[in-house]
């Protein structure tokens, strides 16, 4: 753990453009910089913090870096709050409207990388705007509501429920059970955070923590909270998601929680390929068992292709850690994602080859569970519970590759995990009768 | 009725913090800010009047008393607006864009009342935000979207249906009559206020009145409008709610309204107890039947409490008055709230002596019937309606007493209206098949 | 095809009165103004046009003309823009919020107009207030939510479905054929423009064009993208809706739209009545066939009043042009709109001729099909399809007339169509077994 402190910050509530006071301080603690705290009715309308602000603290070597908030306006972009941060390498692109999603990652080219190429990591959503959730309903389509506002690189679902919509039972308020249509993929990504933070390591590397809590709480339901944290150190091509979910029932609480990553061009194409290291994978419904076989490897933009989508069953080393990546054709280019087993213990890969105009787009998704049903995840013993106050922590690190020699390197660290034959199920799990 | 006059206000409508400019007026009617009115395109964004901008105006001992007007930001409280009025003793923060419910009641120490001490009425709901109703969907969760932002010391239900959601019949549009499904406790505590007025009246004892209109209102549906007023004296530790419900249809129209008003700690604690004159208390349901004789009295927080509803028919006096108290464990502390019976014929307790982290609260709430479903309270008798054009008044007269006399006192003058034994029905009431 | 530049203007995003900087060009283009632009994240708080700062370009005896950008505060109204237009003779206000949709059109008393009278095009629904989509729910009441914000003088139906609410199959996510509640008369009324702009031709007469780009999109969903245009030439009595509607996905779309365009006093009365030159026309369910007879004319308002909704198939002249007229009992006030039945085959009159409390209102509602669900229409072959890429243009033309002569005159036009005499079905059409 770190100490903190906090800096003054002029902020105008509302509107205008606030401008950050650096009180310095000697006391030891890291910066932080606050841009939303509803406990003190804090909201900025835009803020830019740059390594330059930190001129006397940060070695004078230090790769320069930025963090933007900015708020989008008009159509349904309205009030969306979008923080940029910069490490010099890569620039992402945060919605702490849309519950702390990704929405894009790009890397630039940079002299520190071997073969590095700049390149876009994100898919291209016939979705073209950042939508308010206030324009969201999730309940519409049947509970396909979600789908009007995705389009992010990483969208977190979850926190009571996070997979298929349809009926599941819960406990209402004259404690009968009862049915409830759940929506698809949860709340989490159309709930803003209610407080976000900018917080800059103190010590060497000088690591950027943008910090986001999203609640998911309810009288008679769920009283989780999210503490979402997505991280980076200056000048690294790489970005780690450290989230912290906490209970603060009286109860035990069930949770499913998916970290739905996208990638569209240019990485995805013919023949790009996912690398796993898997004890098996399943097809999730009859329509992915047909191509069981190329569950791997992707086709080229396939008007009128139904998505595909197999549940992988990932192996670890012995500290529970596992690999995986999504490469291109040509093998020098590649997204990793890195996790815990422990933590995460499944992988789905959702393959959605379609045309680009209906969205090109493939989902490697680490989980607590698979995204069927409440009801069928529960059936299969992938329902995590919480204590009263228990937490639970999650962390991810996405690596981007540049070169076909960084690519090799990280295929092969996770070829050594794949110590027996992945077991390819020819049929579909049997599912729970309704 | 009072006269009125607008003073000049300068508002700048969406940003920035408005000034009044309060242009005297010698004609002799009551005071009027104007906070929001949509018929105006008026809206403030914070504003704060006091005693001293009416020195001319008041006594020279008038007490200090002050109103002011917030507008919250970040999370789900953006555009939130909040209306603070200190009368001197009584903090109460009203919400106009949650239909003007009351957020909290905040009672100072004070000289002028023996054995005063400061106390919180209201409660900690696991919602700890003031939710914008952009947030809220009163469909979801199989119509209990409500409860994701229940956290108010007094929110009104109703206006079209104001009990438990389910499938009730409604004439549409082709003059068919079909089913819809209510949502729990209807839309109006969800409905932001169309025209927001501070009035001071001019003549002793300068009430100080926080008016705002809020319309559930519809095409082929209620064309309802709440006229709500919550009104202090300044020094004095008790509140009023003055509301007139219009019918602005050419058509009967049922309406129903519960005035759902809720306490936890310190007043809610282990042998706490409400005290009321009734001709007979009945349960809910069968949850409720078993601690039937229990009903006045309220446990320590307990994990796993299954909420239990009590059904009070009151004994008034003459005039139609009754009242009821909500007393502490030692007798010193209390709230009370005095109603006419020929306005608001029932009663219901509400006990939820849960764990403190899922909502520890009881709520005494007077009504024009009680909260099942519209199709049983209509079973029941218990549906009003409003010819077109007809309007109904509604008023409550909430006090919050400290010291046992004082306490005592308000004890005597309820006990006085029991002048028959109260019947404790054993069974919840026959419901009609569905 | 026109040519356009685009004028420096200085917008501060969100807050504060834009000013508008004329930077005048000599490249023989259009004007054209951004009010917003979710690609630039451009939106205007208010901002004011007028044909001064033209005065360089337009000729010496123009007429005065302005165009008003606005933004709603407070209640439900909170955000809500308004375009207004004030061509001399015409003021029209248009919602971009609300899907560009025209609230109201007003005609002013004009010396160029013989006979010209001033009157109000638009009617009183029960809904006062220009309602914010974010307090819709379209969804709610068995999918009639839509009512709770329909006041306005044309409001399109559509893009997706258009119709009356209720179930109806889709293709989902998994590529499987289920079914949806589809919601009343769609979405797109209730969807904010992305991009509005308004254009003042360079060339003679100078017309005024506000155009604004709604999109209804989302993932396994329409990729539907309308590009609505209002126009009014200055000081002429007449405005146009261009429309062209886009289809961005990679597979045939099916859609419906529909032109609600509503009328009530002072031109609605008794006696009023409706001029159309059609094949047949038929009730749309038995309550509207007891009163096919007099399908044409209006009561009074009528206390209880249930609708009447008429079938209309148009016939048009050799280029494919019809048009219909609404006339007061007088005969000396009308409103007309002129189409083409290439592009709209079918019109539809909706008689609500119900108490004035309740919405004293007919709607004359070319489209492309009739308001039935969808399932229904697709039934009879009324549900149209776009090409991947395919874009269909929709034009309107609206006349607002004063004086017997020129009522006449259009009367006269209209039955110049009617060759043969109209036929009217005494039963309303089979409908398929659901």
């Amino acid at each position: 753990m770190f100490y903190r402190f906090h800096f003054l910050l002029a902020v105008i509530a509302c509107s205008g453009v606030a401008t950050v006071g650096l009180a310095q301080d000697n006391s030891g603690g890291d910066h932080v910089i606050v841009l939303t705290d509803t406990e003190t009715n804090t909201r900025t309308e835009s803020l830019r913090i740059t390594s330059k602000d930190f001129a006397d603290v940060l070695p004078q070597n230090s790769p320069a870096w930025s963090v933007e908030k900015t708020t989008l306006h008009g159509g349904k972009q309205e009030g969306c709050e979008l923080v940029t941060i910069d490490n010099g390498v890569l620039e992402i692109v945060v919605v702490p409207t849309r519950g702390m999603s990704v929405l894009r990652v790009t890397k630039k080219a940079n002299s520190n990388e071997p073969d590095s190429t700049a390149a876009r990591f994100g898919w291209d959503s016939p979705v073209k705007e950042v939508i308010h959730p206030q324009y969201i309903n999730l309940e519409s389509r049947g509970g396909l509501g979600w789908l009007e506002g995705f389009n992010e690189w990483m969208v977190r679902c979850g926190l009571e429920y996070a997979g298929h919509p349809g009926k599941d039972v819960f406990t209402n308020n004259v404690g009968d059970k009862v049915e409830m249509d759940l929506t698809l993929h949860g709340k989490i990504g159309n709930i803003p955070a209610s407080k976000v933070t900018v917080t800059v390591d103190r010590e060497a590397p000088h690591r950027i923590r943008l910090q986001g809590i999203v609640n998911e709480r309810m009288f008679y339901g769920p009283k989780l909270e999210l503490i979402t944290e997505i991280s980076v150190v200056p000048g690294e091509p790489s970005l780690r998601i450290t989230d912290t979910l906490v209970n603060h029932g009286a109860d035990e609480q069930e949770f499913q929680l998916i970290y739905h990553t996208n990638f569209g061009t240019p990485l995805l194409e013919k023949n790009a390929r996912t690398v796993v290291a898997a004890e098996k994978v399943e097809p999730m419904n009859e329509n992915a068992a047909k191509s069981i076989d190329q569950y791997a490897s992707y086709q080229a933009p396939t008007k009128g292709f139904i998505e595909e989508v197999y549940l992988v069953y990932p192996i670890a080393d012995a500290s529970g850690r596992t690999q995986t990546m999504l490469v291109n054709a040509a093998g020098d280019q590649a997204a990793s994602v890195a996790w815990n087993t422990s933590q995460l213990p499944y992988l789905t890969i959702w393959k959605n080859t379609a045309a680009e105009a209906d969205g090109y787009v493939t989902g490697i998704e680490p989980g607590t569970g698979f995204p069927f049903n409440r009801n069928i995840e529960r059936h299969f013993g992938r329902v995590p519970k919480l204590a009263p106050g228990q937490s639970r922590r999650f962390e991810l690190e996405y690596g981007f590759h540049s070169g076909a020699e960084a690519v090799n390197k990280m295929e092969a660290e996770i070829r050594t995990l794949q110590t027996a034959s992945v077991v390819l199920e020819e049929k579909s799990p049997t599912l729970p009768s309704p």
